[in-house]
């Protein structure tokens, strides 16, 4: 084994792989899907509820983590881990998507395809130079400065297991010229952020590289090349993914298939995607962990993750069919918040009452069905079955 | 032992009592506090969790139930107990206090002793009359009516242990006439609520009747005998109790002294009173249990009980002085949310940033920390120490 993570099986028919990815904190076994922890919880859940659903690791999120409570308090408490009394690895993100976010729109909308919705998360950016960034704060009002260094330094306070690297997060309709000039200054930023890590960076972490692009097949071919020639421990692929979801495969193929061979050791991270039918194709296409904000946003507005693919795997409690039903969630499963029994009508009620305990029971049944998911896919991959698998959970089988 | 109430010790130097309140739900141990599950759950947790912290019993909210989703849905889901996944015993209040509410301002902060804020929950009242009340839906604005035998409907269609009878709830503001004329009109709705449950009550079910009177001595007297002289199983203490502590201690006592000897046996309830120095001084005059949403609401809104008198009990983690603190919440409290370990430093993020986390971790620890109080009440009556532990507790012992 030659840095972090170890393969222990691979498809033969793909180029998904099962592994361990070794971490200050402990291990993760991948393919793996990681909830976010955006404001140093899952929201509504504590630790031991996490892990007991299938959690090895968790995302926090950097900017919002340094704009309150501040990430230098988090230092003083011990790190962002005994902060929020989660002693198992953390992945931070750079920062950068939620910078970017108050330039651009809406970031998360613009990878969807989706024009930008002229409503901002608020802040707003001053400037982009080549230093950084300059933004007015949505806490306070007060011009701040993100740059490579800057996220680096925040990540080393926040004593994550898996810092990312400070990039621009570029939305889907910028033209190429843009998207060009924006990868190749990410590409600098890697590199001040290997050089910040490598003389300051807290001993252990490990640093992924991100790999831009756009929706360019050869910008996304040299950004994977120059990300995988770095020093990078793992290898994160992020901005526009494209308009649907033909397009975004197709980018993460770009991208990992520059991956293989002597870089095959680096673990992958796919940004910001969670669906079913994307989480099997990204493993497919070789990505080791996934994260993303679906299954407990859903969760938090009342909708279910269920296996039904015509409808996206979403159960919408919301809707009126649902009022009275005596349905339970989804029939034999496992989940402790289906164990309790609740009929859809009682969870329709709830939802629509906006009530926490449908927010949490939700978020508990999202994320256990996402990790049993993931689960099974590396089960099936170890098993030589992956083709199986991966065509039962399209289909619709509960995982 | 005479009806449902068994009283198994007697404090020598006061009312109190300790018993055994026998439901077809089971028992409750008295005295007891009676956490809020007003939409059909205690907000944020699950029915499990509810009884591990030392609960027996919940109140369920006529009013609302029957707005949405509907009482005659939730007897067709198998009636309340079974809706919402709880099998240990219900109250169930009038829904009095919701539609009354409309009318008078909010009863809330006029049994407080406040002044109408003018803000109501939504609805109106259209008129008040002999036969019952009719009010304008905060739902579907549609004109609906509420009476003693509507009450009674609706509360067999939910299934409840325990059902209060229809009452008029009068605030603070208004006079001894009208005090007078309404508390008469609330002991004709009380025959009537008796008589309806006797021909078409669910069997099991309790009632209890509802002294009112409001701040004047002969009235509340005088409403305590008719309710004593009752066919009521309970007997609730309900409306205005002053504008004080000291008057509505003055209040329960009025109440409470006629319903001894002969009335001994009927176990008595008082509405909407939960600070630890009201439950102490509650349960010398008498009172067996009692409910209130001041643990929960505190909990969804930052602030944490603890053992301080001088603060009345209440720590508001969200003040500035919170922040970064790296005390526990509360030391060697045994509740589930402080045996993760969280320092006030974390729970001031999460309460400031409104997180689910905050809001369900507080909720636990509220109603852990009465449900300790109650429990040490309870023991003390029971080993004849009542008046050292009610000092201790007042004194800012830790329950």
């Amino acid at each position: 084994m030659d840095g972090p993570f170890e393969i222990i099986a691979r498809d033969g028919g793909s180029r998904a792989r099962a592994g361990v990815l070794r971490t200050p904190h402990g291990d993760v076994p991948t393919p793996a899907f990681v909830p976010l922890a955006t404001k140093a919880t899952v929201r509504g859940l504590v630790p031991a509820e996490v892990e007991e659903i299938g959690y090895s690791m968790v995302l926090g999120n950097t900017f919002h983590l340094h704009q309150a409570p501040g990430d230098e308090l988090i230092a003083q408490a011990g790190g962002l881990h005994r902060f929020m009394r989660w002693e198992r690895p953390i992945i931070t993100d750079s920062g950068g998507f939620q910078v970017f976010s108050m330039g651009h729109g809406n970031v998360a909308d613009e990878i969807k395809g989706r024009r930008p919705a002229g409503r901002q998360e608020g802040g707003a950016i001053v400037s982009i130079e080549e230093e950084g960034v300059t933004y007015r704060s949505y806490v306070d009002g007060s011009e701040r400065f993100m740059g490579p260094e800057t996220s680096m330094e925040i990540q080393a306070n926040l004593g994550s297991d898996i810092a990312l690297v400070f990039d621009e997060c570029t939305p889907f309709h910028v033209d190429r010229d843009y998207t060009a000039r924006s990868t190749e200054r990410s590409h600098r930023w890697l590199g001040r952020c290997l050089d910040w890590h490598e003389a300051r960076g807290p001993a252990g972490q490990l640093v992924y590289g991100i790999v831009q692009g756009g929706v360019y097949e050869d910008l996304r071919a040299a950004s994977a090349d120059e990300v995988a020639a770095s020093a990078a421990d793992g290898i994160a692929i992020g901005g526009s993914l494209g308009e649907d979801k033909a397009q975004m495969y197709e980018v993460v193929d770009w991208a990992t298939a520059r991956l293989g061979g002597p870089h095959e050791h680096r673990p992958r991270h796919l940004l910001g995607i969670g669906e079913v039918d994307d989480l099997v194709r990204g493993v497919e296409l070789g990505i080791d962990s996934f994260d993303c904000v679906m299954p407990t946003r859903l969760g938090r507005h009342g909708v279910a993750l269920v296996p039904d693919p015509e409808n996206r795997w979403r159960l919408d409690l919301t809707t009126a069919r649902q009022r009275g039903s005596r349905e339970p969630l989804m029939e034999g499963c496992p989940c402790p918040a289906c164990a309790i029994g609740y009929e859809r009508g009682y969870l329709h009620y709830m939802a629509r009452a906006r009530e926490l305990t449908a927010m949490r029971l939700l978020t508990l049944h999202n994320l256990a069905f996402l990790a049993r998911v993931m689960t099974r896919l590396r089960e099936a991959i170890i098993a030589g079955e992956l083709a199986e698998a991966a065509a039962a959970l399209r289909a619709g089988q509960a995982p």
